[in-house]
């Protein structure tokens, strides 16, 4: 395996092939294979914010992949914004059709034409509704893994409410929902209101959810958007409010991808392979049961283990391969297992078991009766996880107050203007561009490019 | 709500709308939004599926949607079959692409242009994979929600064998699962091997699973196809064997779609509403406070009861909503919930609550710690579903020996030749086509048209 910090770039490559997380030899440039180990992580992923979504009221549907092109375009800035990137339906069978059908590169234009059908009164309001389904990006640029792609497993929310306090209020509930799921994965993240020429197309602004990653480059992992009325004008998305007055409707949606795999990978990740949060690994507990005279018992054992492990909703298998241990203890820590059972002929007679954390370089004997607090283990795995992430965010994240500094290698943060003119500056130096300003940060000092007064804000090369 | 006898179509249109489970108003043809409810049993169905398919050995994976003209045209066969029902991408952003891309209107050509990276050895057979995803049809004919659409929710297993010889028992496998997913569904089905002229365009033969439904027609609910070595040849599946020489491996495949709803919307629902076996509802049980002078006390005990039954694993709400009983009664009847609880006065007192079954007019008392034996009456719900289904499924299957009893409006099941000439007499006469000789059924007789030696097929109209 490639050394993680010799070449980031070749290491992520090689951890996804080795790991079989997903192929990317189909013949289309940046449609790859989902590979069975790859897609539990993003299904896992996805339980995960199915049952975060219900706990905030918002309710699963699914819309169809097809969006006319005049549904589209209703939406002018939007469509302008995707226009370079979508791909376009025009033949059914072999006769044109009569308008061009784009594949989703987002589901605004197909959504919003269905919410006048369903949202009428203010009874009807919050309404809010996600989705987990792929969307297109006809995308130029180099493809890469779970980072750019051209087929996004891609989780959208898309919120009503009667007034843009109401709205705002959605966007804290966002919040919750992204520090629920950022736990689960350990992975700490910075929240960046986007300047307004990087916002999201249509919307009146968009907070970004930044990681800094190997490579010395942020990955964008999420966002969330306030719309206001914007696309409820356009898309004539009324009801009829206490007073019996029409009234428009006030926008919000939340985005999230299969990226949130890549800052699993790239931040957790060791020169071993993977290292998986236990909720989103596809198994939790290996037991490797060891060699020896009585094998037989072992393996009887081993089985007995493993249904009490099954007993307590644990994700387990016994590796019962003709290998030798040291070549599964290899093979389950590059795949990322967060647990390991060793059973030997000492274990058997002791009934005990030996743990070893995939976090960890020493092994623990626990009797039997152990295996009840086996929570305990996975969520010492998570907390040293996460104790690694937030330290490399911190290594990856630096506070500057000079231009000289800015080319450092890292997440920087830095008093802005909010000039285009500076950033574009700052660009030109580092090649790093405006993540925007820092989140419910009010602290204000002078600009690193201009000297005016600006707001704490970060910047970054991107993914 | 409509009388299901009357006018199954518009009584099948009208419970879609009442119950929310699918929208067709989207502003496409055919391609309809799935709405959360309608979402959840298709969900739950697919948790079926996964479990089943895991059981036996096939792994979850997710090809692209979009499939290059070259990579489709590699079987002819294959690709005539679909021709007319493409959906052709053929722009990228606003510039032509060098090649059209075709939605996939099923994987073949997809997974089989992968297969030769990964099956090298007679180790790496047999090789079982399976995928949960949408499936695009340019369908020119009358659509149906569920029945017939534009984007169809589909599963669809593929496996390479050494040889034919366990290929076939690959088929066998697939009807174990289609026994225990017709078991949970309650849905009673015949297997008919298709005629040649109407199997899966490149296989060597497709065995469909056809259900009578309400207004006189069956429903192709499922298929499972044998491939033989045809696919094979034609994208290069090959295989070192144990003496070191090049083989062809066998395929086999097995597809299931959204028609399982509509078979349960069709066949289990009554003039009420839905009727939804247990392992399929969104909501198993659902508990209707009654109001009354103590009803805090009662929500209190509503509670309770809710706690035990999500501590069985069922998935339950109380109805809180500012409706009569009788309307809520109405309504969860609509919706097709297994089981409702009444709990008022009388019951807190008791300790107690009264059962209402779907399938069963009677009222049923118990004693708070009946609720452990829940599962006893969610299964009595379905086996009165199974019986009510079985019987309909003998009063619309018939056998005639003679060609004038062909009209009945029935599944109808005779002897036939097998030739394309006497199936067009059956078909001219009564609009039913040949569903194919009944599947593991080895009696003769004479054919019902010709009078030369026939086997026992099924012929009906279809939907």
């Amino acid at each position: 395996m490639e050394n993680k910090k010799n070449d980031f770039s070749e290491w992520y490559n090689e951890i996804i092939d080795t790991a079989k997380l997903s192929d990317k030899r189909y013949n289309i440039k940046g449609m790859n294979v989902w590979l069975p180990y790859g897609l539990k992580i993003m299904h896992s992923i996805d339980s995960l914010l199915r049952e975060y979504s219900e706990e905030h009221g918002i309710e699963e549907v699914s819309f169809p992949v097809l969006i006319s092109r005049e549904q589209l375009e209703v939406e002018f800035e939007h469509v302008k914004g995707f226009e370079n990137e979508i791909y376009w339906v025009t033949k059914g069978g072999t006769t044109p059709l009569d308008i061009d059908l784009a594949l989703r590169p987002t589901s605004e234009a197909a959504m919003y034409t269905m919410f006048p059908l369903w949202i009428r009164s203010h009874t009807d309001l919050p309404f809010r509704v996600y989705q987990i389904v792929s969307v297109y990006r006809y995308e130029t640029k180099h493809t890469r893994s779970f980072i750019r792609v051209r087929e996004i497993h891609f989780y959208e929310a898309h919120t009503a409410h009667i007034n843009f306090e109401d709205a705002e209020k959605q966007m804290v509930d966002y919040l919750k929902i992204m520090e629920k799921l950022s736990t689960d994965l350990c992975i700490k993240f910075s929240m960046n209101i986007r300047p307004d020429w990087d916002k999201f197309p249509g919307a009146m602004y968009s907070v970004a959810f930044d990681t800094p990653m190997p490579g010395n480059r942020t990955l964008q992992i999420g966002t969330i958007h306030e719309y206001g009325e914007n696309f409820a004008k356009n898309y004539g998305i009324k009801y009829l409010d206490e007073n019996g007055e029409m009234q428009y409707v006030s926008q919000t949606t939340f985005g999230l991808s299969e990226r949130l795999i890549a800052a699993i990978i790239g931040i957790h990740g060791d020169d071993k392979g993977l290292v998986l949060p236990y909720k989103l690994a596809p198994v939790q507990v290996i037991i490797v049961p060891i060699p020896g005279d009585n094998y037989d018992e072992i393996l009887e054992y081993s089985e007995t283990i493993k249904s009490k492990l099954s007993g307590l909703g644990v994700r387990c298998q016994i590796d019962n391969r003709d290998y030798t241990p040291g070549y599964k203890f290899n093979d389950w820590e590059m795949k990322g297992v967060p647990l390991r059972l060793e059973i030997g002929k000492r274990e058997l007679q002791e009934q005990s078991v030996t743990i070893s954390l995939r976090t960890e370089k020493k092994k623990t004997k626990a009797k039997f009766e152990e295996i009840d607090h086996i929570y305990d283990y996975l969520n010492q795995v998570n907390s040293d996880i996460q104790d690694k992430a937030s330290k490399f965010y911190e290594d990856n994240t630096v506070f500057i107050d000079t231009l000289d500094k800015i080319k450092e290698d890292k997440m920087v943060m830095a008093y802005w203007c909010g000039s285009k003119a500076c950033s574009d500056r700052i660009e030109a130096l580092s090649e790093k561009t405006a993540l925007g300003n820092i989140k419910d940060n009010n602290s204000t000092g002078p600009c690193i490019v201009c000297g005016k007064t600006g707001k704490l804000s970060a910047f970054s090369r991107t993914y």
